[in-house]
């Protein structure tokens, strides 16, 4: 007999989310052992209320797996819940919910707490001897998950900071001067992100002259020293930081750039603005600091083709991997190569995997923690290659539409 | 006998100024009355250093023009140097530097200030009797020229604004909960590239849903109310507001924001940050602001295909201008048409175009000042048609590369 899946999307947004949801949504509709292909509103918050779509209605054309590839954030919606630890009712409606839309696989597309979700409920679907298998797909610009070479998500976003450092170089660089702007770029702990900025230098440019993760202390002295080392240069000074980047007593950096806003509240300065000032104060040159803030995860008009190819790809491979029997499981990829460079994809235990991160290991951040090793951008490089398919109508973005008719059982 | 041209790039960067550039390269290699394509290194000032570069040199392939014209920036450098009211030393220096190197056609590419040197220096050529012909091609990202329907440059900001608006909508709306993202738009007095957000809504999605440009005065009780009015709504609001707001009696509305930073620093907030502020104040709700700041100008990557080709257009025609014999001129674009959407150039007195403003008309702004009109769309929607030709190598942006040898007479 059919089994009826059924898929969420949770966490934070990235542009390659949906392509992995594009993905399971694809294989799923190849396969004769599956019947309806069903989606959560706003993840397992959205579960809890039955807010659930029916997703073949919306695919009509075969080019809408593309489009809907090319959507950024999540087309079913995210929430930030995370399910309690058993024992919970929450448990308990859940797989009511499940037995009512005959639901015999589960992917849920996510981070961190998603798969813990995954966690949580294939363990208790195994204990109450249910056949319904769960399966993690990963995202994270953050690209922190343990486990697998990368994330989906992440190739995407270090595409964009790239792209953009080295546009900006050549825009602020026309002044024959001494200057300084100074990147804040997402990552509380994990600093891959701001590590992939060096990917800028690949466009023919020497910035970011400067690269700072948050795995590495942070000293404001050597900092300044290195600023003034290249107040002799005539030319742009780009700086590439963290947004999590702590000094050696484990504080925030921007901590110490708390101040009042015009309110009168206490306003905590982003890491960059603070940079910019500390720069300003200590050295006088002409600064600014630019914060990627969301444009760095929503940028689908400069997505990576690997980045979108590959997260439709372990979206399928979810499905197969599914269909094959696997339950608490999360989705990985693994790099057999890098000349060529060639990714395959694999199912790891979620235990292994929910709740850890994977932090930029200390041998790939050099010179003082100011840079990153030549092993780091051969890892990066081939995630970055070719332009993602795009669609656009009248000079704008043309996303997919989703049908939100709640399926009522 | 064979003429000489010099071309130079001044002002603030913009991505279509190296299309111009383009433009004006490939009609003079056509021409057989040109000889030397000569390029100055950052304007006015370089030339006056007499920094100047053989430019057929750097093209050896034809792909070589679109290449340039997708190379964000002054390939040739800028200045912010603005030649003093003659009389003055300057000018018979570069009369001088002129017939050293027998130039016949000068090319300006550059905004307000670079067309007042246009003006100047065609003035004192025809005093002196000199047939030495002096072109001025516009760009801005701000539109502010007038007597041209639009500036090159603007398009692709206003392709880059509006889209990045559009996908963080879909980022951030994936919450089912009313926040708040105010994004700060560049436009000092002229408020084009902020209007050019509602574009947005061309995706679907109904951001930004308030907008606000200098033109128009400020009022910070309504804007509360009007925001407060949207809080009911599940959703994202999403605010674009210009650099240069101005409260009704004229001061900015940045200048409100002013604290101080973490050093003691009297340090001015953006508007934006202001704003954010504001409602963070005032409403209490989930806010964030978000400058676009240089990425909005460099984005190549973003290009409108309009204002790509566009821009080496009016390159072109500013050497067929000048071929005919004129001189004190700006190149202008005309809009023929919208149904189809037609463009043609044509020159105009540059004592008619330096130094002024052009400024969103008032009716073109709506809804007590928080909205543009359905005329303002329709002037918008042609110039950001489809994708400019973009050149990637290993995922990174490939540049055209100019050999800057200089040429010594």
């Amino acid at each position: 007999m059919k089994k009826n899946i059924l898929i969420g999307q949770s966490g934070g947004p990235t542009v390659a989310i949906n392509a992995s949801l594009s993905g399971v949504v694809r294989q799923a509709m190849r396969s004769e052992e599956i019947g309806e292909i069903y989606g959560m509103l706003n993840g397992i918050e959205g579960l809890l209320q039955r807010r659930i779509v029916d997703i073949r209605k919306s695919f009509t054309d075969s080019e809408d797996y593309a489009r809907l590839a090319a959507t950024p954030a999540m087309i079913l919606g995210s929430c930030r819940f995370k399910l309690p630890a058993p024992p919970h009712e929450a448990y308990d409606q859940i797989l009511q919910i499940f037995k009512d839309y005959n639901i015999g696989m589960f992917f849920y597309i996510g981070g961190n707490d998603s798969m813990d979700t995954v966690k949580q409920l294939s363990a208790f679907f195994h204990e109450k001897g249910e056949d319904i298998r769960c399966v993690g797909i990963p995202k994270t610009v953050d690209n922190d998950l343990p486990l697998t070479d990368h994330t989906p998500g992440f190739a995407s976003a270090a595409k964009y900071v790239a792209t953009s450092i080295a546009e900006v170089y050549r825009d602020s660089s026309v002044y024959d001067m001494f200057s300084v702007i100074v990147f804040e770029i997402m990552g509380r702990n994990a600093g891959w992100l701001t590590a992939a900025a060096a990917l800028a230098r690949d466009s023919g440019c020497p910035a970011p002259q400067m690269i700072y993760l948050p795995e590495a202390p942070f000293d404001p002295d050597k900092f300044i020293e290195k600023v003034k080392s290249h107040t002799t240069e005539k030319k742009l000074l780009i700086i590439a930081v963290s947004e999590g980047l702590k000094l050696a007593n484990g504080d925030y950096v921007s901590a110490a750039g708390a101040t009042k806003d015009a309110f009168g509240h206490v306003a905590l300065a982003g890491t960059g603005k603070y940079l910019e000032e500390l720069i300003k104060d200590r050295v006088g040159c002409k600064v600014r600091s630019v914060e990627f803030s969301v444009l760095q995860r929503a940028a689908s008009h400069c997505a990576s083709a690997t980045d979108i190819s590959e997260s439709m790809m372990i979206g399928e491979e979810g499905v197969r991997a599914a269909l094959a029997g696997k339950t608490g499981v999360m989705m990985a990829f693994i790099r057999e190569g890098n000349a060529p460079y060639l990714v395959g994809c694999k199912s790891v235990p979620i235990e292994q995997c929910a709740n850890l991160e994977k932090i930029v290991p200390a041998e790939w951040i050099t010179d003082e923690g100011s840079n990153v090793s030549e092993e780091m951008m051969e890892y990066l490089r081939p995630l970055v290659k070719g332009r993602a398919p795009y669609f656009e109508e009248n000079g704008m973005p043309s996303f997919f539409v989703l049908d939100k008719t709640i399926v009522s059982k």
